[in-house]
């Protein structure tokens, strides 16, 4: 990516912006390369373009995806990819995937993910950026999914690996949150923790077919049962199990029937405009908190007690929590 | 807990020290209790208590334990745990779990985890709090390991949930790090993240009995060979695997033998005296930022500015992110 670096990015409408608002994939991948960066001329130019793009966004239906390893995450989304471009949506996926922090990806298959749907035109994919937080993974995404909207794609699909902080992260950037499970009763709900059941709209009992159709069947019964008993992400919703295999693509109308339906509820009801208010809220307090520890790092009266703390906590003299405040009386 | 308030904690001794460093289980567990409180009183009474123990701690094998949902964790710490109490080791077990945000623990079983391990005398478990963020947790086990460590315990292992951040969050406060997989070969090696297998001193396949022991064998070669390829996360140690069944004991020997022979080799060559103290400076600097969100948030000029960002952020007027910038000029 170029600099192409500017006086006063607020001033002057990013060139990035009208190809992309035109639909142009490249000027969508360069964009989001930008939010991406942290490099200071960078950052500003983003926040420039984010806010020059923000009211062409929000057109999308965004749907986060999760489930365990194993699951069959990429095929379930390459499936319902391309059931949704072959019905004239245009599609896009994102991944939140922290944990890839000192490389990058799963050890296999990365690079086979979802061919199909990555050759299709009306398809965008986007993998997770290596070597980030989640918090700036997560702030990422959310600039992307803006970005994304902005050049006319009305399905996100924002996928996240395992069981963990990372679902928590995209259950406060999308308006639906589909968990994949796996055929197996008792010990996948054991497995799966309540805290997770709990952001699911909707529950994908996956690898529904051949011999593991009668177990899918029994886990489809257990998980709606388990889901009586939990809160619900919203009120409106009654969550649902869905059997899907993937292979014969068996299941994936059904899911986005009931996607859509659950999203036509949240929007007639008004649920989806405060859901969505309520994110960007929580997306802004995110970033004063990601900012402020930019900040200070760069304060010069921390600078100067920084080396004396260090050594104590090193020494083992003070606990390390005892000493960041005193750290932060000096720069207060 | 009752309050005890003091007019100068970090000039008396705590009342909880000198039983704690007895080796009182209720004192531990009521020290950990003030560790996890959020209220300013009791954490001003945990900084001044954790210096005083500080001096008193470091004295145990650290052991992060993780793997996938189902590959049966709460057996093989149970297992390790009584072997080693039978040896005549005093076992702590914490656990890291911030996934449970909205209420707490897994659907089944949580109950009758670990049950013949927590009747044991030298053994103390102390279940993950709910209700915190990642840092919280962190923080929170940060501090029990240095109350465990001054009560006399001399193995803490501290136990993580999923594939994700919290692994790595785990793997910054432990001195060797076990990850737990299932016999499966390939599925398993594609379900676990790089980043995950990178942070693994020993590789412990479970399992490993009657009909699926042929395919623990297979896994144990594949894992072996994954190894080979990724980074260690100690160069002075060589990755291992080991095959364990939980149910007949085998391989829990085996295991510790390979802990603690890692563990000496870290100790006898230095390396394990620079590990601990990089994770302290890592400790302060993740405080340094908790404590400064805590802070912002209470500063009487960013109020003034909260409500109209806000409101712009509402509106969709300017990009949030742009909107915590503008914040923070305000503060400073």
């Amino acid at each position: 990516m170029s600099a192409e670096s500017d006086p006063d990015p607020m001033a002057t409408v990013d060139p990035l912006v009208e190809p992309l608002l035109d639909g142009d994939r490249r000027a969508l991948a360069r964009s989001i390369t930008l939010v991406e960066s942290t490099r200071d001329d960078h950052r500003l130019r983003a926040d420039a373009m984010l806010t020059q793009l923000l009211p062409h966004s929000g057109g999308a239906i965004r749907v986060g995806i999760s489930g365990p390893p194993g699951v069959g995450k990429s095929t379930f989304i390459e499936a319902l990819g391309i059931h949704l471009t072959a019905a004239g949506h245009r599609v896009a996926v994102l991944a939140v995937d922290p944990s890839s922090r000192r490389s990058g990806g799963s050890i296999l298959g990365d690079k086979t993910r979802m061919e199909q749907l990555a050759r299709d035109p009306a398809a965008f994919i986007r993998p997770s950026p290596a070597g980030m937080t989640l918090g700036g993974v997560a702030r990422r995404t959310r600039e992307a999914i803006v970005a994304c909207e902005a050049a006319g794609f009305d399905v996100v699909l924002v996928e996240t690996v395992g069981v963990g902080q990372s679902e928590l992260a995209v259950a406060d950037m999308v308006d639906l949150f589909v968990l994949l499970v796996s055929p197996g009763g008792g010990d996948e709900l054991q497995g799966i923790k309540r805290g997770i059941m709990e952001l699911a709209d909707l529950v994908v009992v996956t690898k529904a077919d051949g011999d593991l159709l009668p177990t899918a069947r029994i886990a489809k019964a257990d998980h709606k049962r388990a889901l009586q008993l939990l809160r619900r992400p919203h009120v409106e919703l009654e969550p649902t199990v869905v059997l899907v295999s993937s292979t014969s693509g068996e299941g994936i109308a059904e899911v986005w029937t009931q996607v859509s339906a659950d999203f036509a509820t949240l929007r007639d009801s008004g649920a989806l405009d405060r859901l969505r208010a309520r994110q960007r809220r929580a997306w802004f307090w995110s970033e004063v908190h990601e900012q402020l520890a930019t900040r200070l790092a760069r304060d010069p009266r921390v600078a100067a007690e920084v080396g004396r703390l260090e050594a104590a906590v090193d020494a083992g003299e003070i606990s390390p929590t005892a000493a960041a405040s005193r750290l932060l009386d000096a720069a207060s």
